[in-house]
């Protein structure tokens, strides 16, 4: 089964890489683009369950200090 | 308007960091997890069309020789 989990940095916390995108994005287009923010994307295709994968998303691939996962069954 | 934009490997690229984490759940599990592949997810939010977002997509937050794109308006 396929699973797609997607990791993004909290509300609350600084995201420079998105930043720095916003800004080359700016140059590039020469108008202000909005804001932007950078996760992460996994595509996971397993014969085990969607407890296993939650496990895997919260515990390797993400960090929950700063990060919110979300896992989804496409 | 927001906009989401996925960013991942082509099928044919491997893709040596979900390799890695593939090792790291398989040992953490102790078993085998089945593929991971791993992208780039971006949320966007801006007052600008879809098409600014495509290119924006396209030229800036993708490479297109080994990466597939895909704009989402959730």
């Amino acid at each position: 089964m396929k699973y797609i989990v997607i990791v993004k940095p909290k509300k609350a916390i600084l995201d420079p890489q998105g930043q720095a995108i916003k800004k080359v994005a700016q140059n590039y287009f020469k108008k202000d683009i909005g804001d932007i923010r950078v996760g992460k994307y996994f595509e996971i295709e397993t014969q085990e369950s969607q407890e296993i994968v939650e496990d895997l998303a919260k515990k390797i691939l993400s960090n929950d200090v700063i990060e919110d996962y979300e896992v989804i069954k496409p």
